[in-house]
């Protein structure tokens, strides 16, 4: 059972009028905890705020949460802590009420240890039948509408394959244009050959999608380092011609993938090279 | 506050780790209760059976839930019943538990009067922007992920307007391409002309959309009476072009349609003869 806070006070339960409970009214963030501090704070907070201002829920001042945050992980080194913030309760019925404060819950777990070979050997991915749905307006933003993700995660189980070296560690989602959108539970990039170079290339997210902390790192780093970055429409044929593969997300950093499918790739050296540079960020 | 038993008890709140709050990962049925007693039950459980199969959650036993629904709404008069089935609890993640128990909430809250106007002179509707995404595996059923009826039922405040016969009483949803799919909590009917006489229509609800119990009951007393029927793509043109307009759901029964953004409705005769074949109906 981890340890929960809700609107600031230990707590393990919550009214079933709140909005997330009834409508996944709401949105969430998953942030590292290391030696008790939460990492990429401001960029979890910018990315809490324009979800906040898409659905035009109160958005918690952000000395508030920081200050519940170190009073929930202070002390216990490394975790995992989720922050919820639902529109609150509310009566029966779509309409958003007239007023109504909003519900924050902020739940510490332990620290997720991925086996060192998804690091060092990449990760193999299946391609998941369940497709992402358009809708430009929740494009982008981590709310708690995650069916689509919850299905296409349940298209697979843990420990299916014999050895762990063939296990499918991640599902990539297409839209309904066969666009490739993301993982899961991750984005995605690819290393292309272009004529004066490598590019770096991770799909358009206009549509539909979660833009992640560590996605925009990577683009962030990338630029940084004189590698040209393109947010564009991707389908599968662009991956299996691609010369690297690799994931994100803020709790495992970079995953290169080893196998997509039936296709193998190798661990290249722009996965390396920024695999290094995200490691090497401050914050 | 309404009463509410979950999981068979007396209880107003739920696990945050359950994973209708984490995910929005489960279903609901909002039910009339007439002299304490459910309306149309075994349509109800009819789809929330197909739900249950399609998110594969356990569905709880129906004879189970019948119990307990009359434990809450016994000697309770009229109300409106609403039952919740999530996934149960779960870690994070959105793998679904290998074993899990779902969880069942049921909460009984006041009956709805509408005004009599309603019925009488039809309503005035709105046609909102918030679009619905298309998603063929959840069409139809009535699951927990409502951000796009919450989205467009914030586009109008009730009681915007200063009288009641010009107030908007629903909002109508299109899909990404241009089709009409219901209204924010009601499906949507219109009577055309056509050679042989008036036909029935009603948007097909293949890729997104919910399929009304009460929709399914007009669909079948229209049929009964002889009148064809056709479950089709509808455009906001063939709406305006339609003699009649009507919406509905469990809740309302049918509400005529007085206008239609600019335009005008006559409350026509094969709205009022649904109505009162709708009213005869037992069960």
């Amino acid at each position: 059972m981890p340890a929960i806070l809700i609107n600031g006070r230990p707590a393990e339960y919550i009214s079933v009028l709140d909005r997330g409970f009834q409508y996944g009214d709401g949105l969430f963030e998953t942030l590292r905890i290391s030696a008790g501090k939460p990492r990429r704070w401001a960029q979890h907070m910018a990315r809490m705020t324009v979800g906040c201002q898409t659905l035009r829920i109160a958005m918690p001042e952000s000395t508030l949460l920081l200050s519940e945050v170190m009073r929930l992980c202070s002390g216990e080194g490394d975790g995992v802590l989720k922050i919820t913030i639902t529109r609150g309760t509310g009566e029966r019925g779509y309409a958003p009420p007239a007023q109504t404060a909003s519900t924050r819950v902020l739940s510490l777990s332990s620290a997720v240890v991925f086996p060192a070979a998804y690091y060092r050997d990449g990760v193999s991915v299946r391609v998941c039948d369940t497709r992402l749905a358009d809708n430009p307006i929740l494009a982008g933003i981590k709310h708690l509408n995650r069916l689509e993700q919850v299905l296409a995660r349940a298209e697979w189980q843990e420990g299916e394959e014999e050895r762990e070296s063939t296990q499918v560690a991640e599902g990539l989602m297409l839209d309904n244009n066969n666009n490739v959108i993301e993982g899961t539970m991750s984005n995605l990039f690819c290393v292309q050959e272009s004529g004066s170079g490598s590019v770096l290339k991770t799909p358009l997210l206009t549509h539909c999608g979660v833009k992640g902390i560590t996605r925009e790192n990577i683009i962030n780093v990338a630029e940084a380092a004189g590698i040209p970055v393109q947010e564009t429409t991707l389908e599968l044929a662009d991956l299996y011609r691609s010369q690297e593969l690799f994931l994100c997300n803020t709790l495992m950093g970079i995953w290169p993938v080893r196998q997509l499918e039936e296709q193998h790739f190798d661990v290249g050296p722009m996965t390396g090279q920024l695999s290094q540079a995200l490691e090497s960020l401050h914050d």
